[in-house]
């Protein structure tokens, strides 16, 4: 088999966590480059989860591009979407692994978006207590945010991401191709975590992502390329300080208390999570400002910005009460005081709680009347 | 509510584990002194994971003891046996997690047996991506081997302990006095796991064993303080050099790959799991005969102290191509090749793979005809 033409050098970004280390490749044309993979652990099998609407894209390529690694290559589609993110599907992995025999040198690919990756890293992480695992993501959400730093789980009715572990993939490939073939509403899910990176670290990438918004819209790939890669290097930095989130890593989570709420009040799958975080980054932003860490331009700023994206800037009408409810089952609430991410000045957050009477005036005013 | 009165000073074994190091306490009248828990991060609530044959017996006593550090102790009696130890028993404890509200500082306490502790342990390593946990092992078994090192897990249809987590717990309190409601079978089946520590590690302590086998046998407090202690110092030391089982670990699995065959062959619950692990030794070492560690006097002289503990010696005759396919689902598995701990002289252990046409020698001669 002819080895496919090499592609452009990529650019790497590194995570570093001691031997736990490992680098994201960003590029075109990643996902059937065997070089891609080179340093991946060479082993008898590998298998890679993907789901039905990614695999019939990608799926022969990467396993193409795996066969000089690995004896065999099998492939498991799980189905699509947010509401399959449970402990029946992750199943699916282990019966997938078990029937081919799979042994503790087994490397798992995550072949998809932030679910697949989700479900494939906790996977990994329990397979006979923990085999190797890649991230080939090819949403621009997993891009830049969910297959990086190790952050797996599933969901479970009474809450999202509520089981999990803490477990490094060995390498993320990120292939910009693949965001070529992604339905608008992704891309623009995708979009809110990549505007997350500005409030809470850095705002001279968000001048640049107002400048952009646009070309990034229209998926140009000089400006997608860019946005990938700083969103990386902005959560390599995070996470390589605070791997297992004891403190700075939380403020990854800036709009993600409201969203949680947004997903879990309507029901996995109804709203992407881009898309309710979006939203809850415009209600985090309005209590940032009643609890003084920004003006009213800003608020209005960042709302502007979501809604070029093409996100959603209203909440749903859920009830203040109900809001209240979900988010008390967040993760980052402790003794059932809700932790809220909120930016204290422009380009640097902080993890507060916040006055339940200032959160339903925060409801009131960003979502829909009931 | 008046304290208890003092029990005499436990015994302390520790897990040198950097951060992750723990002790275990040893003693009598530990399990309703809240003085065992002092070292047990304070938080809003707790939750005691147990069985329906444990709970009965100590869940009131523990939950008083722990009453002064948390607001609210929370029972969740799961299932008794090998046979729930499944993902569908796992997801109760992440029900009542949920249920109860429990956040990130909630502690799970493991009360009961081996399978208590393992779904426990691994419901602490992936709650919200870990919470602390607390091993209190109720059996011998649990007490000597399983609570200790931080393997936890559960079954699979196809395998034994496939999906789990290396997650050590923050102390593990062995109350001696429980040992003395077990049923005679558990306490034999906690006697394989106590011979194992003599052929792969000390064989003063198998001398020890040989000559204190019956006071065992007999439940004598001193006999069985010093055969937890010894146990749980030989594991200390192995675990502490190799915790994730890159190497050394492997030993403690003496007997456990003919073992797993067997409870997995017969169907998990039919025989114990000490019970196959003590009749799996005596096919080891059978094994380790054939491939020069040991001399038949040697092999003797184990099978006569596993029969004197009230274990069985002989296997189930479920054919020796059954045998084979279910050992190379073992997790020392690499590429099909079943790899097996072997005594290589008494008092020292290593992994060996060995030709089929030996192992099914093996099985013939140490298992029932078909």
């Amino acid at each position: 088999m002819p080895l496919p033409a090499p592609s452009a050098s990529p650019e790497r970004v590194d995570i570093q966590l001691g031997e736990r280390s490992y680098p994201i490749l960003i590029g075109a044309g990643l996902l059937d480059d065997p070089q891609s993979f080179a340093a991946v652990p060479a082993a008898a099998s590998a298998l890679v989860v993907s789901n039905t609407t990614v695999a019939p894209l990608y799926a022969k390529a990467l396993r193409q591009a795996l066969a000089g690694r690995f004896r065999t290559v099998h492939l498991l589609e799980l189905p699509d979407g947010e509401v399959h993110k449970n402990l029946r599907t992750l199943n699916l992995i282990f019966d997938a692994l078990l029937g081919h025999g799979s042994d503790r040198k087994t490397v798992l690919f995550a072949l998809g978006g932030g679910v697949v990756g989700d479900m494939t890293g906790f996977a990994a992480a329990s397979y006979m207590r923990g085999v190797p695992f890649v991230q080939v993501p090819t949403t621009l959400l997993a891009q830049v945010d969910s297959s990086v730093g190790g952050k797996t789980a599933i969901n479970h009715p009474l809450g999202k991401n509520m089981i999990g572990a803490f477990y490094q993939p060995q390498l993320v490939v990120c292939d910009l191709d693949t965001l070529q073939t992604l339905p608008p509403r992704e891309l623009s899910a995708g979009l809110a975590e990549v505007i997350k990176y500005g409030p809470i670290h850095d705002m001279a990438f968000f001048d640049w992502i107002e400048a952009n918004v646009d070309a990034l819209v229209a998926r140009e790939p000089a400006a997608l390329a860019y946005a990938v890669k700083r969103s990386c290097e902005i959560k390599a930095l995070v996470v390589g300080q605070d791997e297992r989130e004891t403190g700075l890593r939380a403020i990854l989570n800036f709009g993600h208390t409201f969203g949680h709420a947004v997903e879990s009040g309507l029901g996995y799958g109804e709203w992407l999570h881009g898309e309710a975080v979006g939203c809850g980054m415009v209600m985090a932003a309005h209590l940032s400002q009643r609890l003084g860490g920004v003006d009213a331009a800003f608020v209005e700023r960042l709302t502007r910005l979501i809604e070029r994206a093409g996100l959603p800037t209203v909440g749903p009408a859920l009830g203040a009460d109900r809001y209240l409810e979900l988010m008390r089952v967040d993760k980052k609430s402790e003794a059932g005081e809700i932790r809220f991410v909120v930016i204290d000045k422009p380009g640097s957050a902080a993890v507060s709680s916040a006055p339940d009477a200032l959160v339903r005036e925060v409801l009131a005013q960003c979502c829909r009347a009931e």
